[in-house]
């Protein structure tokens, strides 16, 4: 068979706000794969079916030599991030033609070869559940909101949690999470159509924070016992104010933080002390092993029975990468943002 | 028995930076007492010996309106705190004359009469060591060191900690504790004489705050697995920058921002995220309960065999409360404050 072309989706530029796409990332054509004959050296060959378009790629985008929890993407490289594909072919134990595997480490190309099958795991997907999934409710979204809610938000019945950008992956099944512990949810989002998306998960109040102030919410529907936080900035700070003496908060995020030119500094520190809180960060890779077996004996169930409800905001191409993670970033995204590379 | 004065010593004005001796808070000759007739009403009658004073007291000198974890003083009545008395007389089966006492709600005056035995620990001194070490190392400071450390330190032996305010009351036993759990200790203090008595104490790395710059000891001596806050702000800051992945933060107070007139912001808040940090709040009396038995089957030993040391700042004279608070507010003290208001 002849090489076929496969397409890659490089970084070209480190942004210094929003990422834009052509200019910081670009659809790259220029290489061809010849998926019978290319050399394995002992490895696995991989179609790209599936990418999860998330957040913490914007920190991947900046110089190498400024360390974080997550190393820096490589100009003229191509991203890579969570992602599903097929096997086409094997030379590893490990893999076999036909297995669906999923891993974080899948780059932003049509097709590729590794030999690191440690790196990823074989979906089982015995329910028989969209792909697409395994990114955002089955995958590290819903991974993220499960083991950090069940870590720390020791939540009780009765309980009142804020949980912002609800009507992300992330946000909105923390919510439903909340709700099945019999909390009240006060859910913040930025756009009528999220908040709208969080009340139907079932927050028991639901504001766009772009329209309504935050602070009248919380100083309203308030005091909160636990706090999801996925932006950071001035909302924790309010969030502080409006907190319970022992109040828990989860630091999932600060996406008001990521392309910030300036770092907004946290004033209501003092809390932490009077009102004796406590705060959690956490990346979700280093705790998950503690509840695997739960979650993956508990949510697919969930998912399939339809008791876990989610949304999905899915582009079809390699070439939409860069638009997607845009979306991602800004917020016009409605639903977890996918990248269908193939199908199957 | 003539009635003898009764002196007090009295919230006269709201701060807006330091409390000024005279100004703020000034010292009433102006009562009597009888001692022998002055009616109980069931409650008892105490002779003030020891007055403790801390930090936390210029959070009470605010408007009422204001609410905080702590209730604020009325203008025109004495000040309280922590303190011991002995009980001259009392109707209370709780008490009997000749115990000492000790508790947080001791009013600043020489003498006083009270129906609630409940708010006060009828002290045991098996070892017979100066009463004013019950407001010190076996008092608040030193429990408030002790559970911090015990509830949230997950100290591990090789690590590194870092103990701001060093000298103080808390600050020294928290290196004493940290020392004793095998963790190298950097110490943070406000002058050469506080820095030399941190060292004394078990630092491992010991400095004046004032003449080093704390980002260069944290970059040479760091990176830190426990951070005990006892100031807030920019060290804050700095020493988030400067955690370790999963380092824990143990927020005790914020003395740097008592007096501020512009709270200061944190600006590192996203390695709360990205290091997976840990911080916990606490107020001792809501947690020290779960700590008692092992404080006082443990601590009064140790400061009986000599393994603990500390440092007092006394002043003699009830109409010094001013001063002593001025002191332990701009850090002139070297020791811990207490006023001697009487001997035995």
């Amino acid at each position: 068979m002849a090489p076929v072309t496969n397409a890659r989706h490089i970084f070209i530029e480190i942004p210094t706000g929003l990422p834009e796409p052509g200019k910081h990332t670009a659809h790259d054509t220029s290489r061809t794969i010849d998926l019978e004959n290319e050399p394995l050296h002992g490895g696995f060959l991989v179609k790209t079916l599936i990418l999860s378009i998330d957040p913490y790629m914007r920190v991947k985008m900046r110089d190498a030599s400024i360390k974080s929890y997550s190393p820096a993407y490589a100009i003229g490289e191509p991203l890579y991030g969570y992602g599903i594909g097929r096997v086409l072919r094997s030379e590893s134990s490990a893999l076999k033609p036909g297995d669906h595997i999923y891993g974080a480490l899948t780059p932003h190309e049509e097709y590729f070869v590794r030999q690191d099958p440690e790196q990823f795991e074989v979906l089982k997907n015995e329910y028989n559940l969209p792909l697409s999934l395994f990114v955002g409710v089955l995958g590290m979204p819903g991974q993220t909101a499960y083991v950090g809610w069940k870590e720390f938000s020791k939540a009780k019945p009765g309980e009142t949690a804020f949980v912002t950008t609800a009507a992300g992956a992330v946000g909105s099944f923390v919510i439903q999470l909340a709700k099945l512990d019999g909390l009240k949810v006060i859910a913040s989002s930025g756009s009528d159509e999220k908040a709208a998306f969080a009340k139907a998960v079932g927050a028991d109040v639901s504001f766009n924070y772009k329209k309504d102030s935050t602070k009248d919410v919380l100083d309203r529907e308030g005091p909160i016992d636990v706090y999801w936080d996925n932006v950071g900035g001035e909302t924790l700070d309010l969030a502080l104010a409006a907190a319970k003496d022992y109040a828990r908060i989860i630091e999932c995020g600060m996406s008001s933080q990521y392309n910030a030119s300036e770092l907004y500094g946290i004033k209501n520190a003092l809390f932490f002390v009077t009102k004796s809180l406590s705060l959690n960060g956490f990346i979700v890779y280093k705790i998950f092993h503690k509840y695997a077996s739960d979650f993956y004996r508990e949510v697919p169930k969930l998912v399939k029975d339809g008791k876990i409800k989610y949304e999905e905001h899915l582009k079809r191409g390699l070439d939409l990468v860069g638009e997607g993670l845009r979306d991602a970033l800004d917020g016009r995204n409605q639903g977890k943002v996918v990248i269908v590379v193939a199908d199957d």
